[in-house]
């Protein structure tokens, strides 16, 4: 794993979660770095989402990511920004950073205050792992019903040098696509402007991030968070250079949105939901959600049942504008509905075999329209059911 | 149970599920009753709901409904509404009615053809029990994976005698709030005009079956079909009649709608979702809908968690126009948060034996609008998962 130039990491168990599992992790830059975020648009939004929008609102470069899990201090008032602010301090000191330049992030259960004790007393740990800790362990700090630490890297060569891109992110539950969902954060060494790589990482996330659904359920935490300190010694300049990084980094967060969907909370399945011939994007966008968050679709895929009609009905009640007797639905490649019928044959024999496989490719296309989209969609298993019901107990 | 005047009942098994299971139901006036619809809104609609809303179209009498389970006749083109054609044929014979008086409808399967034989062998034992069929045998014929048949009754008494109402209906799965949700049926042996009576039922339908949730998911063949024969002599013709039925046939709707969320697939709790003080209605009820469709919310209802940072944050991706801090919940009177935080005190001690109620009355004050919304919701639990993801096999 190519870790890019300048950055190196920390994570430490501070019981916030059960005792002696990693829930602390932070990511410093050396040099301070130009930052960009992409939010949760939940009306609703956690003390370190405000924090964040605050400290990114003026330009201001950054020098890393302070993330924990096991509780999401979101629903907690005044009380909850300044321990927010608290948390940044006391870390800022541990890891040697200034405090206005540590980016915080929070995941877990809403609506309680931190335990300030627990974060005080894990301060030397996180200290001393910031010069032991990989990537690997920080990832692991910001799980919380992940059963798999989530990483992705990308790199490329320019004629100032290599450019390195290092993500990484946790999922698994209350994800949906209209924003920027779960904890996610990027790091690279490549030399760019601020409103560039702010402008890329929006444009990159809307496409990738923003494409998965696993229950419909936007948090209140959700942010994607991307640092750029120029490290490398590459300077991107021209549109070229533009177009190349941005390349990578929609390769990273690509990466990142099929392995949150693949670790869905009990998940099985990763359905890719195709629509096409819309009328706009939008209203693509609006069946290819109906789909994906339909509990029938999704029961549907768990059981590997071609119950296609399960999908053809989450579409007609999409709101999208389109004809009913325009849509053709193939399931696999394999062509099932079109003109309002079925195909004939025996739909069941054909599908079986595909609805078994992990990866189901679902194409739904509605008319002659330029309207496209896409969506990584989760099923809906047992195991959803029972995380969800036991979270806290 | 008191039988509206001039009605009679049929019930049959036609093998469209298990053999010997009863999945064919007629309900019969003597006399022409006027009659009213109420259907979904999905595009994509069954070939019962087409033949219903051609027939309903130029206001003529109807002589009663025949349903069938097992098979939903959607997304099954031409050769789908001729079949219905059929079986009206078929049934209008065996029920001695005129075959363009008898409104169909069909729940099940969606896609697959109708086994035409199958109707025709099973006339016979139709015509046989039109004598002898009470309501509850029409009401088990109409169930699919319902675990109890459902039934409501109201009457009430004005000067020319007494009006008697009879409600039956089907719920379980693919059940959410922005249409006519499943299978419903009223007779109704008051004397009232077409106009009054589809007037008053898609403004009764909107009150209470409209407000239910189980998935979110709106199905094909949704419908609320209701017929008057005026068979008590009864006529509906003053302001004040007309309020008295009103109010009579929506508390059998109400009835009917609490009987679908009690018995949603697989469910356990029934949420009363309140929402008042939104800019409008409109806004009230999105709050209400993201809060019945959140699987978190519902795995939480299952899980008797009061996890209640999930209900506010489904509130705060709901669209509906707020701000945050005005926000007030409470749960079963107990008030758990407000001024964007939440109440001192152990919350969880205090809400833990509301949550294990089955009955759960979740209220939700955004402001000082005048909007406000009531939806009754189910919880999500793991035999929901199982009965759809294996529904077929």
């Amino acid at each position: 794993m190519k870790i890019p130039v300048g950055y190196t990491f920390a994570a430490a168990a501070a019981s916030f979660k059960k005792p002696g599992k990693l829930d602390l992790g932070a990511i410093v830059s050396r040099t301070p770095a130009v930052a960009a975020g992409v939010f949760t648009t939940n009306k609703f939004q956690a003390a370190p989402v405000l924090q964040c929008k605050e400290m990114l609102a003026d330009g201001r470069k950054m020098s890393g990511f302070l993330a924990n899990s096991g509780q999401a201090n979101a629903c907690t008032g005044d009380e909850g920004r300044a321990n927010c602010r608290e948390t940044l301090n006391l870390a800022a000191k541990a890891l040697g950073v200034p405090a206005d330049e540590l980016l915080p992030a929070s995941t877990g259960v809403i609506g309680a205050q931190f335990n300030m004790q627990k974060w005080a007393d894990v301060m030397p740990a996180l200290n001393e792992s910031l010069s032991t800790a990989g990537p690997e362990d920080t990832a692991r700090a910001i799980m919380t019903t992940d059963t798999v630490h989530k990483l992705a890297e990308s790199s490329f060569t320019l004629k100032g040098g290599e450019v390195r891109l290092l993500g990484m992110c946790k999922g698994a539950g209350m994800i949906s696509p209209k924003m920027a969902t779960m904890l996610c954060f990027v790091a690279c060494d490549a030399d760019i402007s601020a409103e560039a790589w702010q402008t890329m990482l929006a444009d990159c996330v809307n496409l990738t991030i923003n494409r998965v659904t696993v229950d419909g359920d936007m948090s209140t935490n959700d942010c994607v968070l991307a640092l750029a300190n120029g490290e490398s010694g590459v300077a991107i300049e021209s549109e070229d250079d533009y177009v190349l990084l941005r390349k990578h980094l929609l390769a990273v967060l690509e990466e990142l949105a099929y392995k949150i969907v693949m670790d869905a909370e009990g998940g099985t399945k990763v359905a890719f939901i195709e629509v096409s011939g819309a009328k706009n994007d939008l209203d693509a966008e609006k069946v290819a959600r109906a789909v994906g968050n339909s509990p029938l679709v999704k029961t549907a895929l768990f059981g590997s049942d071609p119950n296609w009609g399960r999908i053809i009905c989450a579409a007609g009640y999409s709101g999208a504008d389109f004809k009913a007797e325009d849509l053709v639905l193939k399931i696999g490649g394999v062509l099932v509905f079109r003109d309002g019928t079925p195909e004939p044959g025996d739909m069941d024999d054909l599908l079986k075999p595909i609805m078994k496989e992990r990866d189901i490719v679902i194409h739904i296309d509605v008319g002659d329209g330029p309207g496209s989209s896409m969506l990584l969609a989760s099923d809906l298993t047992r195991e959803y059911v029972s995380i969800n019901a036991d979270y806290r107990s």
